[in-house]
């Protein structure tokens, strides 16, 4: 059985989160492929060293430069700041290795195209760390849609919302950096607007507005010195997808109060679906149908009904995390690098969910609706 | 202690609502004045005895033209069809009555005007069927809100969804005429209208999107001719308030599975509030102080520290139901008649909110943004 | 059509209740008879002449002797301390009067005995409050038990918790009077056995347990003494029912948070049903058939197709209040009384309800399962 | 850093959850050990041989009893059906390995003392895997009430119901083999029982009652022939805490609709806190303070202000899964071994909680309350 030697560029948040995934892959997953944890690259050289000891990695390094061209690696996952996802994954794809980028894939489309063609030239699989759509349930949500179980769909509303900079005290970070793209529309929007492709295909249509709402934050922690933030934090959209039907776009990194409001309702011609993160092993579900006196949405709870629950659990109700999102999205990337595609989230995804960003940033600005190409 | 005599316009659904409110509401508060149910009218002299009967009326007229200028009615209650709100209102305050008018008040912002200064004029008390403001636990939002106890107010987001119309077999309805206005954006859109104003105050700027997502229904019940629809069974809006924030507004009459989803979230710079008339008798509130291990939203049960719920039960928990809501409302119609003004929501808030459904509708159909005056 | 003159002893909270419910009852439904309010009687004359004005009564008096033998006073409704209820029900039944009394009916069984065959020995119809099975949503879970919709019951578990006793500086008061029978056991626990029993029938045994855990409150309140507590203030019993299978019943009225938690799951061979009065306008149902992907509980949404919700209005969604359900028992009251007999919760049922209380009091002593005769 | 390496018996559900966790833990956290998985044991070499490719086994045996004397084994853990955790626990101690044990520990208290002892005389680690009580929120709950934020305990109300017995037509199974102890009160109420005791300390007393609602089922898959079922498929019981509050326990695996409703409620005498497994990353609590119109059960969200949360994600909301409940008791069990004990579900308290349950059963038969030594 072949290996695959994994390289990761960051050891924060995300990069704790890959080293974890690919760690339980293999046990949680019959894979056709085996994985080792072979290099981690990180700021420094003894941060990289600790991350290394800590996640379990064979080595490390402090540049990330160094970690693309190993010929110890075939796999690199980046989980850096966004502003570096470019130029990581840009060296990555040209030393021939299968690239994992975390979302934003890039600060524009025309930057995350240049990555898909490039990727495709190179004949690299790639891979956008959309982790939300990996949900058992969210398969079984677009299951439900394509099915016709709910008709046709006729709407849809979309929200991410979480707090994490509701605090007008927190400071200025790489988030709100301009370089880096747009602020919350590219940070969450890009979740919820991979979540609405998902299930109800491509949008062709926006009408958007960004806000920001607290227009300048400390420079640093602790800083006394102000900072100006040019990023959005609030935005909205009307979509139109191009199966016709309507709907809206939020998304807010300044809701208190919600730490993990990826939240969405579908109204089909004949029911209905409604979901959120928040409680994200429970589906809700309304059809149309029997008697009227005894119908109501049913709260489906995830189980081994719903693949692949089953593999980390044989007994409904018993949850899975967050981490085992990110478990399936590696499962799906190393299946679809072994030959046996399933994963859907690659470059071209990512740039996808970009030319809507882009639309919405457009939109804004002109204050009038933006057609896609 | 004065009396006054009530003339009800419509026997329906909430023609009900209105004579079991005036029956109520004596009962419930002590008021200044008294109240007696005089006169009925519907569409013909048989059902207006019929309901002269079952709700306690007693008289009973087929004509509303008699009703609204009887000398025994002090006060006129509108419960007809949408479309007949303008004549019959501006006919009873040409006659000297007080007079509530089920919402949407009129066709167009320019018809509610004219009620406005007729009665202004005329200088008799108005209202308009907003019931949902008068629930006690939006008036403890309003007060948490203007108190600043979540800060300022950066987002609203409100919704209100059923599914009445959702099946494509219900015939074609009054509420589907166009000389009434608007569809679903003045149906149910005006009580999220109002609700956010109530909240937020006004609303300065929108960009509205109205779908006709059912073409054509059924010209009858059980009749095979179609007949086509114009009215929007969907819409969407970005709005800007005075104030400053933003927000969305969203309206639907075909929402599967959703029977009363009046739903809002307010954001501020220290907290949120969040609330749905699904389970109206709970309100939660988001602050963002104390220990944040133990932190989260609150579920505040309604009880009789919000009044007027103590009017109802002493008891906390009990519950409140939708009949009560317009009690409270006919209590404020009937305090304001008798010098003792708490209703807010007069003939000049319908206008208010009809400049809106009005900008929302320009906005749909020039697919940009729109100020208000 | 025959008019039912209303006699009503107690003006407080279920004073109030009641009154309301009268003034309504014949606006919301279509009876066979008219209610007039004519006579209520409180503490005082002066307080009956004030409850008399805000309620609508024609006449007041300070003493319910006086009342119970009225010859203007057809139906006496009993809502004093409990204390109290056995004297005025036998007064009243013995000057043949039709009698409602809130619950719990007596102290005892053989008190309530006494009553059932007064009653019945007058003729005169009788009601006991129990009016949260008056829930048309708990009238569905009777009917789809009865139907074999879950199959045959093998469990329930009834909670009935409030929490207006769990501050210990709450003084003593007549709830706690032992001449007034049991604790929380019969103040709340009545409910949920009524409750118990209208859903699935007779219980046959009882294995008790009464605690008191505020075993001393102020005298009175701002009083510095302390007066001992012998009533129970949290009860739990495992039970019995006669057609075979068990549960468990529970009242506290110290349940810090729950202002109105009457909960049940009852469950079958074929599903189960769950139901909280802190939402008692939901209905959750699970049915074990159909694709198990898509299972779940339901949420069913009180609407005019549960019987007579309609009456109240005829949307689904609205819900109902807790004067709502008030209206409807006493809609059932005044139905027996004109012949068309609905209720079921007559004295009968309220000494039923008494045995078993009095078996779960005597378990606690003996400390062990008690069977009912 | 010494190694530790784990044999682990059993790769069923429970066996891949023990692998998943080992594989994890000491990725999620900085451990003073190092683990391997050395060998595994299944009931054939051939299904052994399988789970240690899938689980990620260096070595595999179709023999339990090699793999507890194997010298490359350092740590035991048992997954294997009921009946086999005495004899396989009792080998490995003998071993002098340490144990890791699946709940219900041993049949009998009698049975679990033994082990108990052998393995104190052994100097070895043990625990038993009450996995629920590992969650962060129940550490939370537990903190608050130790420190009194929700006062003294005044009542417990615990719940283990699940479904996967509930169909009739599901074969007779190891877990109803009374040579393997009691039905659902030793495996779920063993869970809940374990809960009831880590937030609220010893049980002293009890009343219990178990009941076989369904007497006979297939004697296999596909069987014609029925097998006579003697294990409870429902428990209850009263109990009394060693601190004097009171409350009830209840095991159901016949509850229609329930996948993994472990729920408790405790009520203190100043708040109260309440669970559900179903919501497991949620706590709500309820305290008796501040403005009562603003007050109300508040739900706390599970993030990193709740340890060790934050060791899987730094971000609140993201939600742990079960399998991450499963890692921090390995965590704790390793600890424990390296010498910085955290676990305190070690076999003592997996006896502990027998003896509860065998006073349950005792009680259940004698119909009377049983006092634990």
């Amino acid at each position: 059985m072949k290996t695959l030697r994994i390289g990761l560029v960051g050891a924060g948040f995300m990069g704790k989160a890959h080293a974890l995934a690919y760690r339980s892959v293999a046990g949680v997953f019959r894979l056709p492929v085996d994985v080792t944890l072979e290099l981690i690259a990180d700021a420094s050289q003894e941060a990289a060293d600790r991350a290394a000891r800590d996640f379990g990695f064979a080595r490390a390094t402090g540049d990330w430069r160094t970690l693309v061209t190993d010929t110890q690696v075939d796999v690199v996952s980046i989980t850096a700041p966004n502003v570096l996802h470019v130029p990581i994954a840009a060296a990555a794809i040209a030393a021939g290795k299968h690239v994992h980028c975390e979302k934003p894939l890039a600060p524009t489309a025309g930057e995350a195209r240049s990555l898909v063609e490039a990727a495709e030239k190179a004949g690299v699989k790639t891979q956008v760390g959309f982790n939300y759509v990996k949900n058992p349930l969210i398969a079984l949500a677009r299951e439900i849609i394509e099915q016709g179980e709910i008709g046709e769909p006729v709407s849809f509303r979309g929200i991410h919302a979480e707090d994490y900079m509701a605090d007008a005290a927190t400071p200025w970070h790489f988030r709100m950096d301009p370089a880096g793209g747009a602020g919350v529309i590219a940070d969450l929007g890009s979740h919820i607007i991979a979540m609405a492709r998902y299930l109800l295909g491509p949008i062709s249509e926006v009408c958007g507005h960004l806000e920001t709402v607290i227009a300048q934050r400390p420079a640093a922690t602790g800083s006394a010195r102000m900072r100006a933030v040019e990023a959005d934090d609030i935005a909205h959209a009307m979509v139109r997808f191009a199966r016709g039907c309507t709907g809206t776009i939020e998304a807010s990194w300044i809701a208190h109060g919600r730490k993990m409001q990826i939240e969405f309702e579908v109204v089909g011609s004949k029911g209905a679906l409604a979901f959120t993160q928040e409680r994200f092993n429970e589906l809700r579900l309304y059809q149309a149908q029997g008697e009227t006196s005894r119908n109501g949405f049913r709260t489906i709870v995830a189980g081994p009904d719903h693949p692949p629950y089953g593999a980390f659990c044989p007994a409904p109700g018993h949850q899975l995390g967050f981490n085992d999102l990110k478990t399936i999205e590696m499962r799906d990337f190393l299946l679809d690098i072994a030959g046996e595609p399933r994963a859907r989230a690659d470059f071209r995804e990512g740039w996808e969910v970009q030319k809507v960003i882009d639309a919405i940033i457009r939109s804004s600005r002109s204050r009038q609706w933006v057609r896609l190409d």
